[in-house]
Formats: C-alpha cells, structure tokens, sequence
C-alpha cells in the first residue's frame, strides 16, 4: 500500500461500505486554530442518504470540546499500514501534543470544512453536525458525511477493529455472497 | 468450531470486546407468541456501565415492532461458519415465513427477557430497551445488556463484517499492541 494513498471524490451515499465493517477510525478537528486527532471505535452508521453515521466521542477526549464547538470534523479511515500510529494517536491527549507533528501525519485542506483531512489514511469523509439531540446525554453525536474522498485501489483495504485489551483484529479476506442476495437489497 | 458453542455468564460491561470491532449480528426479537430474527450491522457500543448499545433497526423489518412494542431483543453473534444463514436471514421476512424453523436455528429461552437466545451462536446478549429518544427520527433504539453469554473459546473468533454489495470481509486475524497502551486506557 502506499504511504500516501491518492484519495478522488466518492458518493457519500456509498460510505457504509467503509464505515459499516466497524473499523477504528481517525477523527480529525480543527478549533481556534488548533488541529488535533483522536481514534475512534464506537461508531454507527445510521442512514445513506442523508448520509448519516453517529459517533459516539467521549467527553475525557480532547477532541470533545474542538468538535462540539466547531460542529465539524472529519472521519479519517487508516489500514493496518498505520497501526502503530493509531495505537500512540489513542495513548497521547491533543492538550499535551501536536498529534500530526508528532506522529508525522499530514494534514490536507477539507473542502466543505476546517477540520483537515488526513493523507496518510484510505478515506475521510468531511462531516457537519447534523444532530445533538443526544450529546449532553450519552456524548453521542449524530454528523452528515458532506464531502467524501477514497483511494480508488484496494476497493476493500485491510482494516483495524477493536476489541479492547490492547488487541486489534484484523479484516481484510472478503466473502461474497453476491449471487444470494435479493437484487433490490442489494446497493 | 463446534456447530453449537457451549456458552457461559459472562460480564455485561466486557461485551464491547464482541460488538466494537463491528460484526454483523443476528437480532433476535418475541412478541405476541412469535419470535423472528434479522441481521444487522448498523449498531455502536455507548457504555461499559451500564451496558449500552446502540442499534438502528430499519422500519422496514419485520422484527421493527416486535422489538418496539416488546422493548426487548437478543443481540446474537454469528461467526462464519453460519454465512449462509446470515445471508439467508437477511433475504427473507419473518412476515412469510418462521426464520428459526426455515433455516434450522434452536431457540432458547433467555433469563431476563422473553426473546430468544439462538443456541448456534458464538455469544448471545439479552437487552431491554434504555431509551427510544431517537426510535422516531432515525429508527435509533438505545438499550442495555443486562445479560451476556459467551462461549469461551476461541476467545476471539472469525466474524463477518458487510460491506454492502453482497460482499463482507472477514476478521479474525488478531494484533495484540498491548505493550504500546498506558495501563489506565486497558480494560
């Protein structure tokens, strides 16, 4: 895989295909001029047009008040390529460190938002706020995926899942079960 | 992996280890007498204690109103010896046919709630309903674990994670970085 994958526009309707297996994923922010990065596992999506995914952002995190403010960030989808770096970006605080300086993350101008996009991952998706309703209670935020952007190759890169305890599992074999399927299901 | 694990207790605020890296999951629901079982894969944990999950349970499924009226279901963990089943639970509607005799499911009977726990999966989670804030807006249901079950061994077995397309990728590879994590963030 190459270090900087080339990322092109990608119908944000389709970005389930991504989010859906349940990757951990790269949330980036940008807030009173600071960028900052966190990792994420607790993540849904929740409808394809609209595109909607809902990100469940701890208050502990950093990154909490830089994205209930700016009501923006961007949902960054590194492969195992970047393990390590995902593994230190979860074990640092964005009050202490600059993430991309440190870890050597590049950061890219977004189009639909401030928060940067990260070069080094296989997508990002430039999300907005679309619905607090449930931040206050469960820190649970509900964001249109806006703009998104997706190396072409791998269609179905290998990926990061958590399952606490320090251990990842891996996806990147895939089954298909195409020709079972109900044409209309199928999307 | 044997056709039908043997499953223990196990502690509620440890599921995550299951649902964060993001399978796909059979839902299994009873109301009125009948019980029925449909796939999903848009769901996020919210909290270890209590328990919480989040499950985006489209309106269109059968199991929608059972699940809603009876504010209960299964969260059940299939591995990848029962592909074939999940792609056929997935195709069909329990509205024609009973999906646990068509596709030779064993129920079993759950200890806190009346929906049924399917015998052929890896790990079985009773849940009742937490809030149903967001049931209207986004068919976005909120409920806690109050009983889990779980076949010990293989402590982390191969999952289906879908992709759309009639496509899922498989997990089951693991890379431990545990030696990378502050102890505090290890649970």
């Amino acid at each position: 895989m190459p270090r900087h994958p080339r990322k092109r526009d990608f119908p944000v309707a389709q970005v389930r295909r991504y989010l859906e297996p349940g990757p951990i994923l790269l949330i980036s922010s940008r807030w009173r001029g600071q960028a900052n990065v966190m990792t994420l596992g607790w993540h849904t999506v929740l409808e394809f047009a609209p595109s909607l995914v809902g990100l469940m952002i701890s208050a502990g995190n950093h990154s909490f008040r830089m994205i209930r403010e700016s009501r923006e960030c961007v949902i960054n989808l590194p492969t195992t390529a970047l393990t390590d770096t995902v593994v230190r970006i979860g074990n640092t605080t964005g009050a202490e460190i600059d993430k991309f300086a440190t870890f050597g993350l590049t950061p890219e101008e977004a189009t639909e938002v401030s928060a940067p996009l990260i070069r080094e991952c296989h997508a990002s998706f430039e999300c907005r706020l679309h619905d607090a309703a449930l931040v206050n209670r469960y820190n649970f935020f509900i964001f249109q995926v806006v703009k998104a952007h997706v190396a072409p190759t791998p269609k179905r890169p290998e990926t990061l899942h958590y399952t606490g305890e320090g251990v990842f599992m891996v996806a990147g074999r895939t089954i298909s079960r195409r020709a079972m399927f109900r044409p209309e299901i199928l999307d």
